[in-house]
């Protein structure tokens, strides 16, 4: 199954000179949201990671499914003042001021085999923050995987030597 | 499976005098998430869903896994200015102010039996919008999901004869 097909290219969003990568037509085609999970299921199940971590909110569409096929815990990674319990965070620098990301203190730890997962890797921001959340905690990151992957911004450089999955790669805008 | 035992409860947050039910514990036990999911399943297969509806953040959470379950469409709702095509908008009051969500306009329409699901059901107000937006997209609302039901909060009035099916109900502060 080829999932570019079920991918909307749409211009000028957020921003002008932004062409962005729209999934919600793999959303409403359970074939295909199907075929997409049970990739990341048959790469990572050899991993056999204990906890899926997502950050919100489009990471939880594929996180949540995956952690159930994998018969993992899930993790939400969130905005911060979201999560009610105690929490750890952590920030990062954007092009203009910085963002943080929160999980709870007691979602995982030493002995964790954790998998991150989202649907876009772009410059890596949001990933390097959940794989920093997950090592502050003692837990070791197993592997990333991303529903949509661009390329030219280079976001793996922050991956390090993590294994990596990306079902749908982007060299450019075309 | 008592799917209260997977809930903790957060005394003053987000505010004074608010007890949380924070569902993460649910999230992290693949075992109580899986029933969940599957409660839902059993319950609205009958309604023959062709679409699952749900409001970021953590309706996704459970919207999707429940979607691919069924064999359904996944259709997220969500922010202003958050999804990248053409959308409909319904905005609803809150006790100060308001607020508003939205879903495309290709999302669902005539002929789609629609089935909103959310984490919690308290005042009513997030799938009341969720409700208002498929109806005047065309669609018709065959059921609503909640994992948590505050039903001292009465918010069961907005959802007129739709079938509810609330996983876990709290009468109280307890």
């Amino acid at each position: 199954m080829d999932l570019r097909e079920y991918i909307r290219s749409i211009p000028d969003f957020p921003k002008p000179g932004i062409l962005f990568r729209d999934i919600t037509p793999l959303l409403s085609n359970p074939e295909a949201f199907g075929y997409a999970i049970d990739e990341f299921k048959h790469t990572f199940a050899p991993t056999r990671p204990t906890a899926i971590l997502a950050a919100e909110s489009r990471g939880f569409l594929f996180g949540a499914p995956l952690a159930l096929a994998l018969g993992a815990a899930f993790i939400p990674v969130r905005k911060p003042g979201k999560l009610p319990y105690k929490t750890r965070k952590f920030s990062y620098d954007l092009e203009y001021g910085s963002d943080s990301l929160e999980i709870h203190v007691d979602a995982v730890g030493q002995g964790s085999r954790v998998l991150l997962i989202d649907d876009l890797l772009a410059t890596g921001g949001t990933i390097e923050a959940c794989a920093k959340l997950a090592q502050e905690a003692g837990a070791e990151v197993v592997g990333c995987g991303f529903v949509v992957e661009l390329s030219f911004l280079d976001g793996r450089k922050k991956l390090g030597n993590y294994p990596i999955k990306s079902l749908i790669t982007y060299d450019g805008e075309t």
